[in-house]
């Protein structure tokens, strides 16, 4: 059956699809649809996913979206090599991490990041010092977790790690901006601060077919 | 291995796993902390989950925990009856609603939550109104779901279940205050409002094993 993967650039949720389909090895074709012009929304798009939101996977005549969900199907349909570890225990933990990735790192990292972007911050400066303060502190976890291994669960790269590294990265560059200086002065440089998370990116960045799911506009832009 | 679960009455999270639990048919010695008493908290406790936050689920030497990563692991190892699916597509569609519930809904239904239990609203009106909006839209879609179907996804009960159905019951018990009765008006009755919802909730109820679920304190108390 044929996989195409609809996403956009920059979105940190199809990223991970694209790391798991690369990692997999599992043929896909590429479909980068233009936030800008609103594709995600086109009437095609909202009968694969009634919220306009992106990736969305179709295998055959099958359709998944929300990208956790996609990463699951994916190692279920595709199982070699896994992603979600060998063993229920090492899923276990690996689901785990995720969750936690999700519950208690991830709105805080895209607050901050639609507070860089939008110039206008959305939120007042004290809720963006907390939400710096929480993401921080759930960095400095899996900066742990890398100074014992070289990937966040297990000996080898993961779900784990491809539902975090896309957003660790759109963070690093929100806040490698001029304007994101006071934010950014604990937690930049990563070499200093957060230095097995920074050879952890690029490790990631060595994988095979790494070039193939980074965010095309951000060829064409600097910063 | 002996099943340990370590989870506190009311928890919507640890509810989700003792549904689980029963479900299996898989034996396991309960553990209810107070809260109240911040027994979550305790040493014991943290030694097993640094944020002091529970459900927890020991078998034997193997801890996990985060609601979704115990099901998940539950469902590997104690893989019958399934509740993920019997196929990859099917465990995609339980893995995306559970996700679907999770990023658009649920953080609205604790907030709604919060604000009654609490007395004093720690929303502004605007965002509660905005949060039942939120609430109020995806049960419809799971109305339109359980319309079709005894169960949300496929024709048993499911992970995906597990995960909504605490959060409704809890939702439930907030509107019914009489405080709620301007924010419940349209969400209740739900028999009017959502009948494949309430005929859903009737038929979990009926499940083997679910008194052992039910929230020991809500027996003591009205309301």
């Amino acid at each position: 059956m044929a996989i195409d993967l609809y996403w956009g650039s920059g979105s940190p949720y199809a990223w991970r699809v694209l790391l798991a389909l690369e990692f997999k090895g599992v043929p896909y074709t590429s479909h980068v649809l233009q936030f800008s012009k609103q594709e995600h929304k086109s009437p095609q798009m909202l009968a694969l996913n009634p919220r306009g939101r992106v990736p969305v996977l179709k295998d055959g005549d099958y359709v998944v979206f929300e990208s956790l969900a996609v990463l699951y199907y994916l190692d279920l349909k595709y199982p070699s090599p896994p992603i979600f570890g060998h063993t229920p225990e090492e899923a276990g933990v690996i689901m785990r991490v995720i969750c936690e990735f999700q519950a208690y790192a991830e709105r805080e990292a895209t607050s901050i990041m639609a507070a860089v972007f939008a110039k206008t911050p959305n939120l007042p400066a004290a809720d963006l010092t907390a939400a710096m303060h929480a993401v921080a502190s759930e960095a400095r976890t899996i900066e742990g977790r890398l100074s014992k291994s070289n990937w966040i669960v297990g000996e080898s790269f993961s779900a784990a790690d491809m539902v975090i590294f896309p957003s660790i990265q759109l963070l690093v560059r929100a806040l490698n901006r001029p304007e994101s200086r006071d934010l950014s002065s604990r937690f930049l440089p990563l070499a200093t601060n957060y230095p097995a998370l920074d050879r952890w990116i690029a490790r990631v960045e060595a994988l095979p077919g790494y070039e193939r799911t980074y965010p095309p506009h951000w060829r064409d832009t600097h910063g």
